[in-house]
C-alpha cells in the first residue's frame, strides 16, 4: 500500500510548476497553463520556460531550479527528448509529483525512457503520473492541471482513467449527465501511480465517497486486490478489452496485456470491485454509489405510478440478483391506505396513475419507516394529470418526514423534458434518478453488493495453513530443474500436494516388475498402475494406465504392458518406471487447477471433470491465495453446481472438505508462485458429505526460467 | 392475418365520434375531444353528448344515430355502464372502430361485460381496441384520439403498448429522445385488436419502418408468430413479466397469462421479432431499425477518434454477437491515408483525437465504398480541438458523397451538450446516434438479425411431411379415453410416434410370461422389458425395467420380477401386460418433448439427457409445427452443442436425422394439438453421422377435456 502522505502532492497539491509553459495559443503548455488560472487555482503556480519572464500575467521562471520555494507537482508539457532532462531537474528540486502529459514512450516501444523517468523520480521519492496522459482533474484543490476543457461537474465520484481521450470526453459528460466529481486522474502508461494508488488515497478522501475506474489492464493485478479490499468504499469499474479483438486493440493502445476475463471478473470480486458492463451502467451506478448509503438487506420495495414500469423493475431485479419479494401483511395494509381500491399493495407497490402527490408522499414514509424495507425505488410515469416537479419535491419531503437515512432510494421518472428537470432536481438532492426501470435496479443491487462485500472485512482473505512444507516441495523442484525439466513427473507432483497436506492416495514407483509386486503387494489391491516418464504427460493417450487391478498376475501383465505401450508411443522417452498406487473409489469427478496469471500471479480454476470442462467450460476462478470461505463461494458459480448440491436423489458432496482442499492448492501456488508456471489435480474424486476426497491425479508444470 | 382493410378505420379513420363528449375540464370526454381539435384532425369529427347543444365550438349530437354522415371510429369516453348499450348504438351505425378508454372489464375480472362488447362490434364487422386503454395517437392522420397530451415527436415508428401509463409516459418521451413516431397505440386488454393486428397494418403502412411492441402477454401466440413472419418489417418487443415476481405482476395488471420465458424466446424468433433487455434497448434500437437499412452481412468497420470507446466497441460486437474483424489489408492501406502514423488502420480504425474533422469526412467514405464493409459505425469522444457540430456535418457529408446507401451507418457521440445537440443533427437526417459505444453495437447488431430473419423469408417455417396417419394416432387416444385414461401407455405412445415416422423399436405386449417367451423369439436378443400399467409412469422407480436380457431364461426371470415388482409399488395397478423390446445400441441420450402452451399452444422441447436437462436446465424450444431447418437452428442454442458436433475426439452426432425427427414430432403434437397435452421422447439414442438415432422411451400426457 502506497503511503498517502506521499500520494498527497499528486491529488492535492500545494504548489503546481507548469513546465513547457506557452505563450502561444493552442499549444498544451499555454493550455494547461490558462486552465489552472481558469480553474481557480489557489495553490502556488509556477510557470517554467526557458526564455519568457512572463506567460498569461504570471511571473515565469527559465528552470524549476529557480522556483523561489518548494514544487508539489510539477506538469511535464515538454516534447518527449526533454522530459529526462527535465525530470533531472525536477529532481533536484525534490518536486514530490510528476504528472507527465508528454507521449512518446512505451505506448510506442520506449519503455527504456519511461523507465528512467520513474527512477529518476523515485529517487527523490516523487512519483509519476502518466506519461501521456490528459493530466489531473482535482475539484477539491480547484486544479484543471490538464488540457481538457474545464473542471467536471464537482460531486463525490473520483474517477480514473487509463484512456485519456474518454476522459476528456466524460469531463464533458459529467454536466449533462449531473455526475458529481471530486477528481478525474487521468493513468496513460501507468509507469509508476496506478489505480491502486488511486484506490488508496480516494479511500482516505473525505471529499470522495465512490472511485470509478476505466480500466484497459492493471499492472500489479495483486496491489490492486489488496487496496480494493482496504478501501472499505464503493468501487465499480468497466474493464475494456474483454473480447478477443478487444483485448488486442487494448493492446495496441495502452501497451499492457489484458487478463482473461474470468480472472479479471474473480479478481474484481476479491477486490470489492462491483463490474460495470457498459459505460452508462459505469456511470449511472457510480452517481448511485456516491449518493446513497449500502443495502444492509435484501428487501427492495418498489413505489410506482405505473403498473408497466412496475413489472419491468421485477424482471430487472430479478436479472440483477436482487428478486422483489411481496411485503408483508401489516405493510400491506399501511400501503392500502395510499391508494385506491384497484391499486396494488403487494410490491411493486402500485398506487396507480390517479394517486397523485398524496399517494407518494404517504406511501413512501410508510416504506422507508418499516423495518421490513431496506432499500427504495420509487418509480413515476408521467401522466396527463400529475406534475414530475410536484412528484420530486414530494419525494424530498416524504424522505425528510420519514427521518430515515440508512436506506438507500433511488428513483425513475419516464417521460419528456419535465421528467428530465425533476430528475435533476432529485440528483441535486442526492437521490439518483434513472429514466428506466431498470436502471433504477441495477442501482440498489449495487448498493446491496457494496454492502455485502463490507461484510466480507476489509482484512485479507487467507490465514496460512500449518504443518506444510514448502521447503520439501521446493527441494523436489530443484531436482526436476537439475535434471532440465520443465515439469514434475506424477509420483513428483504428488509429492509436492502431500507437503500441503492434499489428500493423494498412497503410491510405490516400480522400475521393474518385481518392484510392482512388492509395492502391490505393501499397498493392497485394488491398484492402478501409470507409466512414469517426463516425456509423455498425457498417459492415458500413450497406453501407459491400467485400473482395477486385482491381484499379482494382473500387476505382472499390467507391467509389461505398460512399458510396451510407453515405448511404442515415443521410443525416445525417458521412463522412471511404473506407478503403483492404490484405487481411489469411484467418486463425482473436479478439477483444481492453476495458472500464473500475467497480471494477478497464481490464480486458481475450478470445475467438475470431463464434458463440464472441456466441452462447456463450465469453470471459475480466483486469484490465489484465499480462504476456503472464499473457496465455497467458487461452487455456486459453476452451471453444474446442483451436483454438488446433490443433484437426483443423490447426497450433497463434501464441499466443505473441498473448499478446504482448494484453499491448501492456492496456498501451494502461492508459496511457489515463482516456480510454478501451471497445476492440474485431475481428477480428484470428490466423495458425499463428510467423506472428504481423493485427489487421483497432479501434473505441475514449472515457470520457464 | 386480418383484412387490412377492415383495420384502416382503427388505424387511420376518415371521420371520428367522441362519446361522452365533454364540456368540462378535466374529464376525459373532454381531453380527448380538445386533443383531437388540438392535433390538428382533418377528418369529420362529431362530438356524442346527450344534453349539450355544441362542445368546445364543434356541433354535438345525442346519439351516435343522429350523426349525418358514415363514422368510421367512436372513442368511448362513458363509464363502464353505459358501454354496452352505446356499442349497441354504434353497430346499428355500422361504426369500424371501437376504441374503448373506459376501464372496468376483465382486468377487474368483468369477463362477460368484454366478450359482449366485441360480440356487438364484430356483429356489424366492427373491431374493438381496448377497452382499459389511453386511446390512439396517429400522427399521420393528424389525430390524438386518447388522454394522453399530445401526439408523439413525428418519424416512422409505430409504438404498441399493452400498457396505458408507459404509453403515456414514451409519448412524452418521444421528444427527449427524438424518437420519431408514426403512431401509439394503446392495448389494453385486448378483447379484439391485438399485437398481430397491429403487425399486420403496419406491415402495409408506408409511412412506418419499424413495429414496437411492449408486451405483457400475447393472447393467440400462432397468429402472432404468422403475421410477425409475414410483415418483413423490423418489430423489436419488450416483454414484460419474464421474472417468477414480474410475471405476478403483470398478471394481476393486464389479466393474461404470461407464457414462459423461453418460450417467448423461440417464438419471438419464430415470428421474426428482436427480444428488446430493456425500455432503453427498445427505444434505442427502434431508432436504428426505423432509420436504417438491414446489414446483409457480417463486417462492420468501427471508425473512432478514441481507442478507449473503440476498445469497448469491440467488447459491446462480440458481446452481441457481430464481433469486428480486422479489415482487409487493401482497405488498411487506405484507412492509412486518413490518420496519423500512431493511428490504426486494423478495426476499430482508430483515426487519432488529432485527426480532426477531415480524417472522419475521408476514412467514412473509404469505408463506405469498401465492398468488404456491411456496416459502419461512427464513434467520437469530444476534443478540446474539435467541434461536434462540425464532425456531425462532416459524416453527414461523407455519406452523401459516398453515395451507398444501402449500408446501415450508427454513430456514438461521448461528451457535452454540444455532443448531444451534434446527436439531434444527426437524427434529424436518419442517422442514429447515441452517447453510448455499446449501444451503438446494439443497434447495428439489431439491423443484422433484421437482414437473417429477411434471409428466412416471409412464408411459414415448415412442409407437412407425406405419409403419416393422424387417423390411426386419434384411434390410439380415442381408446385410451373411453377407457377413462388421462395418459397413453408406452406401445400406445410409441404406435403414435410410429404413425409419425418415428424410428421407435420393435416390441410386442405380452400378457403372459410365454407370451413373452414368444415375443421374445420373434424379436431376437438381446432385449429391454418394461411393465406396462396406466398407473405405473414412473415405470423405473417401481422397478418395472430389465434391460439386457440375452436369452429364454433371462425373459421368464424379468417378466416374473417386473410383474411381482409393480405389484408391491401398487397394489391397485392395472397392469396391461410387459413390452418386449428390441435393445436399442447405446448412444448419446437425447429428449425431444412437448407442451401445450397457454399463449403458443403446441411448443417442442429439446436438449441432451440426463444431468443436462435435470440440473443444467440446458433446453431450447421452438412452438410448433417448423421444420428440419429450424430443429437445426436449436441445436447450437444448448450450452452442450459441443457434445453433439463430437467433443473429445468422438464423432458428430447425427443432427440431420434428428432435425428431421424433432420436426415429425412437431407436426405430430400440432395435428393433435386438441388432444395431447405433453409429449415426450426420452430417451433417444442419437448415433454418429449418417447412423440415425432410435426412440426408446415415449409418453404421451392427453388434455383434460
Amino acid at each position: 500500500m502506497s503511503s498517502i502522505k506521499e500520494l498527497e502532492a499528486v491529488f492535492a497539491p500545494k504548489s503546481i510548476a507548469v513546465i513547457g509553459a506557452s505563450k502561444k495559443p493552442g499549444t498544451i503548455g499555454n493550455q494547461v497553463l490558462q486552465n489552472l488560472i481558469d480553474s481557480g487555482y489557489e495553490g502556488k503556480l509556477y510557470p517554467i520556460n526557458p526564455t519568457a519572464p512572463e506567460i498569461l500575467s504570471r511571473k515565469a521562471y527559465a528552470s524549476i531550479k529557480d522556483v523561489p520555494g518548494d514544487v508539489d507537482m510539477a506538469v511535464f508539457c515538454v516534447p518527449e527528448k526533454l522530459v529526462l532532462g527535465v525530470a533531472a531537474e525536477c529532481a533536484e528540486k525534490r518536486v514530490k509529483a510528476y504528472v507527465v502529459i508528454t507521449s512518446g514512450f512505451s505506448e510506442v516501444g520506449n519503455k527504456a525512457g519511461e523507465e528512467e523517468l520513474v527512477k529518476i523520480a523515485k529517487a527523490t521519492g516523487g512519483r509519476v503520473v502518466g506519461p501521456n496522459i490528459v493530466g489531473v482533474l482535482l475539484n477539491s484543490a480547484k486544479a484543471n492541471a490538464s488540457f481538457a476543457p474545464c473542471l467536471p461537474y464537482p460531486g463525490r465520484t473520483a474517477l480514473i482513467s487509463q484512456s485519456g481521450a474518454l476522459l476528456i470526453a466524460l469531463d464533458m459528460a459529467t454536466f449533462v449527465r449531473q455526475l458529481g466529481v471530486s477528481s478525474m486522474i487521468s493513468l496513460g502508461n501507468m509507469a509508476d501511480v496506478d489505480f491502486a494508488d488511486c484506490i488508496d488515497y480516494y479511500a482516505h478522501d473525505p471529499n470522495t465517497s465512490c472511485i470509478t475506474l476505466y480500466i484497459e489492464g492493471v499492472k500489479d493485478g495483486r496491489k490492486f486486490i489488496e487496496s480494493g479490499r482496504k478501501a472499505g468504499k464503493p468501487i465499480i469499474a468497466l474493464k475494456a478489452g474483454v473480447s478477443a479483438h478487444g483485448a488486442a486493440a487494448a493492446a495496441s493502445h495502452t501497451g499492457s496485456l489484458a487478463g482473461s476475463v474470468k480472472v479479471y471478473d474473480a479478481a474484481f470480486k476479491q477486490a470489492h470491485v462491483l463490474w460495470a458492463k457498459d459505460l452508462d451502467e459505469l456511470l449511472d451506478r457510480s452517481q448511485a454509489l456516491a449518493m446513497q448509503p449500502p443495502m444492509t438487506g435484501e428487501n427492495i420495495c418498489v413505489i410506482t405510478n405505473g403498473g408497466g414500469i412496475g413489472v419491468l423493475s421485477s424482471d430487472s431485479a430479478e436479472a440483477y440478483g436482487v428478486p422483489l419479494k411481496t411485503v408483508p401483511k401489516d405493510l400491506q395494509d399501511e400501503f392500502k391506505k395510499c391508494m385506491p381500491d384497484f391499486g396494488s399493495p403487494k410490491n411493486p407497490v402500485d398506487i396507480t396513475g390517479g394517486a397523485g402527490l398524496a399517494g407518494y408522499e404517504a406511501a413512501i414514509e410508510v416504506a422507508l419507516k418499516h423495518d421490513w424495507v431496506d432499500g427504495l425505488a420509487v418509480l413515476y410515469c408521467e401522466t396527463a394529470v400529475t406534475k414530475p416537479d410536484e412528484i420530486a419535491e414530494g419525494i424530498l419531503k416524504a424522505i425528510e418526514k420519514s427521518a430515515v437515512n440508512d436506506k438507500p432510494i433511488v428513483a425513475c421518472f419516464v417521460g419528456g423534458e419535465k421528467c428530465l428537470e425533476a430528475g435533476k432536481k432529485l440528483l441535486a438532492k442526492n437521490i439518483p434518478c434513472y429514466d428506466n426501470p431498470d436502471k433504477s435496479m441495477s442501482a440498489l443491487a449495487a448498493l446491496r453488493q457494496v454492502a455485502l462485500f463490507n461484510a466480507e472485512g476489509k482484512e485479507p482473505d487467507f490465514k496460512a495453513f500449518a504443518g506444510v512444507d514448502p521447503k520439501k516441495a521446493r527441494e523436489i523442484i530443484a531436482k526436476a530443474r537439475a535434471d532440465g525439466r520443465g515439469a514434475l513427473t506424477e509420483p513428483e507432483a504428488k509429492e509436492v500436494f502431500r507437503a500441503y497436506g492434499l489428500p493423494v492416495g498412497q503410491g510405490k514407483l516400480a522400475k521393474t516388475v518385481d518392484e510392482a509386486v512388492a509395492a502391490a503387494k505393501e499397498l493392497g489391491f485394488p491398484l492402478v498402475m501409470k507409466i512414469v516418464s517426463p516425456q509423455i504427460l498425457h498417459k492415458s493417450d500413450a497406453g501407459g494406465v491400467k485400473v482395477n487391478i486385482k491381484d499379482e498376475e494382473g500387476v505382472r501383465a499390467a507391467f509389461a504392458t505398460i512399458t510396451e505401450n510407453a515405448k511404442k508411443y515415443n521410443a525416445e522417452a525417458q521412463i522412471h518406471g511404473v506407478l503403483v498406487q492404490e484405487m481411489a473409489p469411484m467418486g463425482k469427478e473436479v478439477i483444481v487447477g492453476s495458472v500464473n496469471d500475467a497480471q494477478f500471479g497464481p490464480t486458481v480454476m475450478f470445475g467438475l471433470g470431463g464434458i463440464f470442462v472441456e466441452v462447456l467450460k463450465d469453470v471459475t476462478f480466483r486469484v490465489a491465495p484465499f480462504s476456503p470461505k472464499t473457496a465455497m463461494g467458487m461452487f455456486p458459480e459453476i452451471k453444474a453446481y446442483g451436483i454438488l448440491q446433490g443433484a437426483r436423489g443423490e447426497k450433497r458432496l463434501d464441499q466443505e472438505r473441498l473448499s478446504e482442499i482448494v484453499s491448501r492448492i492456492s496456498q501451494l501456488v502461492t508459496d511457489l508462485g515463482d516456480e510454478i508456471a501451471e497445476t492440474d489435480a485431475n481428477p480428484i474424486m470428490l466423495y458425499e458429505e463428510g467423506k472428504g476426497l481423493a485427489v487421483v491425479d497432479a501434473r505441475i508444470i514449472l515457470k520457464k526460467k
